[in-house]
This record gives C-alpha cells, structure tokens and sequence, in this order.
C-alpha cells in the first residue's frame, strides 16, 4: 500500500516546480510506461494493478523495477487520468542535453509552444518522420508535463529536446544555417527543394506563429498551400505536412 | 437579461438529445460567431458582452440578428467555455442532407470517428484543402457538439456533412467508385496516382482505424510512409498528410 507521504509526493509531480526539484515526473497508462521500460529513462517507482501485473507479465519480469500494487480505484485517484485501471510509473527526469544536428540531419525548433497537446503531438510526429530532435524556446511548455507524456503516445522516449534560448542558439552558429520557417507569403512547400544538408524546422506558437526575433534566423520562408476557405492549420498538422514533405524529397 | 427559461433551454443544448429536439446549437467565441453570421445558417439569438458588441458593432450591423446582452459573468455560466467573455449564439441545425461526389471531386468519409476535437479538427483540414463534403458514418460524432464547433474555427459554416450508413451510402453506387484508405501495408501515398475524376478518402476510427466492413468498399489501399518509431499518426495528421499529398498532385 502506498503511504500518505508517497500519494503526496506523486500528486505533487502535477506540478512543474515540484516536478524539478525532484527530478521526477509521471508516466500515465499501459503503452506508455512499456515504452517507458524499454527506454533509457530510469523509471523511480512502478504502481500497478493485480490486472496489468498479469497482462503484461512477461514484459515486466524483464525489467528489475520497484512495483507497488494497487486497485484501479488507488490507482485513478493519482495522476492526471480520470480513470486508470492499469498503472503509473515515476521516471527520473533527464538533464537539460545540447542538441545540435548532424551532417544530413533534420530537427525541429519551437518557437514558444504552450499547449501540452500539441507538444506530445509534436514528438508523436517528429518520431513518425525519423527526427529525434526538437529544440524548444525556453517557454515552450514543459517536456514532463502529464498532457505532454500521454499526448507524445511514448515517442518522448525516442524523441530528443533541449530546451534553451533559441536566440543564443543560432546565434552559436558561426557557418550559414539552413532554417527553414513557415509563413503566409513563402515559397510553397511543393516547389521547395529541401536541402540534404539538413537543418532546422521552426514551428511557431499557437496563437502568434513565428515570433520576429526568431523568424530573422529563418532562410527559407515556406508556405503550405492553402485550397479553401480555413484560416490557419493546428502547429501540429503543419509539422506533419512539413515533415511529410521533407521526407517524400529527401527518403530516410 | 436571460429567462431562466432561456439559460436552461441554452445549457440542455449541450445535449445532444435536446440540439436534436429543438433543432439548434450553440456557437461560441467571437471567431466562430463572426463565421457563423456570415454564413447561412439560421441564427435564433446571439447572447454577447458589451465588449463585444462594441468592438465587432460595424460586423454586427450586417446582419438582422435577435440580441441578448450580458456580462462576462452571466455568460461564462452558459454553454461550454470555461470563461467567455465575448458572445455565443443558438443556430438552427441543417436536416441531414444527401451529398455525393461530383467528377474532378474528393470528399472525406468517416468511417466512426467518435472524438469531438477530431471531428472538428477533421472539418478544419477539409476546408483547408477545399474538401466541402464530409460522410459521416452514423457512429461518427455529432457534428453539433460545442467542441466539435469549436475545433472546426468556422469551418463547419463550409465544409457540408452528411450523416448515413456507410454500407447504404457505397451500396447505393452502381458505377465503379474511386475509394482510398489508409492500411499498413498498402501503397507509399508517394507513389499512388490520385484520379482526376476524384472520389472518397476513409478515415477510420481512432482505436480500431477502418472496420473490415467499410474497407471492403475500399479500391485504392494506400499508406503514410514512417521513418521513425511512432507506432501511428492521429486521425487528423492522417488526413492532412493525405490531403496535401492529393492536392500537391492534382491541384484545386
């Protein structure tokens, strides 16, 4: 049984402050804490139910993980789910990593995200494309927020970030970068060539696109085109029109 | 000021029960409602602040609308916004009418798609890539749901949806049909050739994608290439990404 002082600390992990000075976070729910198991994260405490113990048993005996039972209706009172009849993992948190790409290589960048949905959704597509690193603003919302975790699917596992000034990070470039940013009067995306050097992909916030600061680092302006009467596209499904793209040109 | 005859009819409408009984909804935030005057769909009240009214009093004076003011306060209380301070309005529903392709045309079909921000996500892209048809499978959502509204932005004003059996409505073809959907292991939507003559797009439900059942009906088996580790995309990246591939070979 868990003591009042772990639901305390658990619950707490909601929050992002507590969520830093523990090093911690939380993984919500089957897929993702089985992906969870299988990746690099060193996962601090496991809370299951009799039910997933049993389903996914095999799984589990591959992994020397402490495990804590509990019935769903425990289990649903922590976390964020409104209902959670299978299980909870507490994670370590990862160091803030320099990212850079690498000869060839695309990544992301975002300029001041602050929905967690379209965050995980973000790294849900980036891992779709085969792009395993998103650099974010220093006020793109926070990686191990619960909406972030459950919204990625389990591609926060594979899926790289660094979060930093994206002002000091172009600007730690001396070479010509090759920045590719969308707006209303580029070139269209079907008439782009993507360079095989790769480069960055920046995808602006929600409400005010691609902030002039960081749109001056832009080399290429690209448009998606547009054939109806829609004012804009979610970031999101830009991402995944952009990522689709670059790729049909430019393979694996 | 509000009945409170008027604030109970307004919250039932929530339901979809009661939008079917009395043949309205609710549209909510200046965006949608500017959307919504300007299209052809009855409006019955616009309820609106007097901020509102007074930053959107030239747009308002076009149109011959019934008028309830309220405050912020009052109007937080109705409908399905956590605050508004702007406007809502009750708009008469459309009957349900028949639609089919016409040649050189793309029309989506959903094949049980049963969350409301997909729904109205789904709408958005449609629009976006001048799709104007939408079939709904009956087990689809209700278009008419606040949330599908307010994911659409205004694009429900344009995109037309037509609610059937997804088995009736194909079975009702006798000339050969252009269908394409989305499988595992169907062809690189980089190398299909998307027919001029036009046709309908499947997309399937969020769980189990399109049922055996309707991907019978399907002639042109296709899929979104991966590059990564993401097991699947969302319903509406999907669509997107099939959208924009159509479009980029065929044009308007």
């Amino acid at each position: 049984m868990l003591s009042k002082n772990q639901i305390k600390y658990i619950n707490s992990l909601s929050i992002k402050k507590y969520r830093q000075q523990h090093k911690s976070f939380l993984v919500e729910g089957a897929k993702s804490v089985v992906e969870l198991l299988d990746s690099d994260f060193t996962v601090e405490l496991l809370i299951a139910t009799a039910e997933f113990q049993q389903k996914y048993g095999s799984i589990l005996s591959k992994y020397d993980v402490a495990l804590e039972s509990v019935t769903p209706d425990e289990l649903s009172r922590l976390g964020s789910f409104q209902t959670n009849d299978s299980c909870l993992a507490i994670a370590k948190t990862k160091e803030n990593q320099i990212l850079h790409v690498t000869d060839g290589e695309y990544a992301l960048v975002l300029d001041d995200v602050r929905d967690p949905g379209n965050l995980g959704t973000l790294l849900r597509i980036a891992d779709w494309y085969g792009i395993n690193k998103v650099i974010c603003s220093e006020n793109t919302t926070d990686l191990y927020n619960s909406k972030v975790i459950a919204a990625s699917k389990g591609s926060f596992t594979r899926v790289k970030t660094y979060y930093t000034s994206l002002e000091d990070f172009f600007n730690g470039y001396t070479k010509p970068l090759n920045v590719l940013g969308t707006f209303l009067n580029g070139t269209s995306i079907y008439d782009v060539t993507f360079e095989k050097k790769g480069g960055y992909i920046i995808l602006g916030n929600e409400a005010n696109g691609i902030s002039d600061k960081i749109g001056s680092y832009v080399t290429q302006r690209v448009t998606i085109p547009r054939f109806g009467g829609a004012e804009s596209l979610n970031v999101g499904i830009a991402a995944a029109v952009l990522c689709d793209n670059m790729r049909r040109q430019l393979g694996a």
